[in-house]
């Protein structure tokens, strides 16, 4: 099933797993941002290189052959952990949590720090369409027609400063195997970003998209 | 001038710098993609986040206030070492080093590895997407037409395998303040993604823009 891999886990074991690697991660997301934007000399630079360096070796001691991949369970539920905007374990990820409604909808409050910066002090314009392209695939998961993104169209209305934020996205349409749906990137006054996008059904889980006469039964994204 | 920060270094300064930051970074994006394969026991994990928080909490032992902000020379030569995706100092970067053509082009050979992921084994869409984002912004540059994104379409033409990649981007054309760009991101066998962008001189640097009789005197880009 192209690299999605099978594994039920109970809810203890979930929690266990995740009471660990959320704030392992979060401790690497916090040294990313103290890495950019530290001032310290020269000789600390050093020091805390080499002691990176020691930590990597280690957890390298046993490690995933290749990229992490996609989870999935036996009732449809995944664990994109590896994601570059949700992946709980991925440093690069905020990580950002939706709420998904089963209407076709997504939403998420978020905080974006240093390291999601274009131009001085606010969001790199990229990144909005990174979030974006992820607000619009979570909808259409939501609404149980996942899919990979076709197309995307960003429009910048105004700068998005770094800081608190919040997207949205939702279903506008479906024909077939596409799935159109919008969203937005706000602050406290409202949107900054939208995006219109359209996402695919690709040709390998047509089949299982078809077939699903119960639609909880397939996965609620693909990636 | 809206968080750019004027900063004149010599050669060798600049140098020494890049030689400090460029690999002390590294050190930090190797343990970002150790941090998300390692498959090391619970004790392992506990070891390694103690250990780094006691880095984080040095290196912010003195450190910049908010963001990195981009740093300018009198020859108009910028220096976006806190960029989300051609940050030297920024660990979320990849880093992408674009090759500029003063013609109003720009391109760049990069790999992707497991923190950039979206479906399994593929680049995420919406980090092809930040990365068009910044290949039209810097062609844009290139040209001595520097903008912000006003608007962006990216159209998915075939999966993006995680690996070495290359993308490239160019001006089109230009309206006024307004220019058009184009780029692709692809592997051997051809772009996988393809872009379209409008990149706007914003209106705080339009006279800036205007008067600029000798083009070089003006900033090469604006994120």
């Amino acid at each position: 099933m192209h690299g999605y891999q099978h594994e039920d886990l109970s809810d203890e074991q979930l929690a266990a797993l995740r009471g660990l690697y959320e704030p392992f991660t979060d401790s690497v997301r916090n040294l990313v941002d103290a890495t950019l934007r530290t001032t310290v000399d020269a000789a600390e630079i050093k020091v805390a290189q080499a002691a990176i360096e020691a930590i990597t070796e280690r957890l390298r001691a046993d490690q995933l052959p290749g990229s992490y991949g996609v989870r999935y369970s036996s009732d449809g539920t995944t664990r994109p952990w590896g994601n570059a905007v949700v992946g709980l374990r991925n440093p690069i990820a905020p990580p950002l949590s939706f709420r998904r409604d089963p209407e076709g909808r997504a939403d998420c409050d978020f905080h974006l720090g240093a390291a999601y910066e274009g131009p001085p002090g606010l969001v790199h314009g990229g990144v909005s369409a990174l979030i974006l392209d992820q607000a619009l695939g979570e909808a259409c998961g939501a609404g149980r027609r996942p899919g990979m993104t076709g197309g995307l169209t960003i429009r910048f209305l105004r700068p998005t400063r770094l800081g608190d934020l919040r997207c949205e996205g939702w279903i506008d349409r479906t024909e077939g195997y596409k799935t159109f749906a919008k969203g937005t990137i706000g602050d406290a006054e409202g949107p900054t970003v939208e995006a219109e996008g359209v996402f695919i059904v690709p040709k390998w889980a047509r089949a299982l998209f078809d077939s699903a006469q119960d639609q909880q039964a397939q996965p609620d994204r693909f990636e």
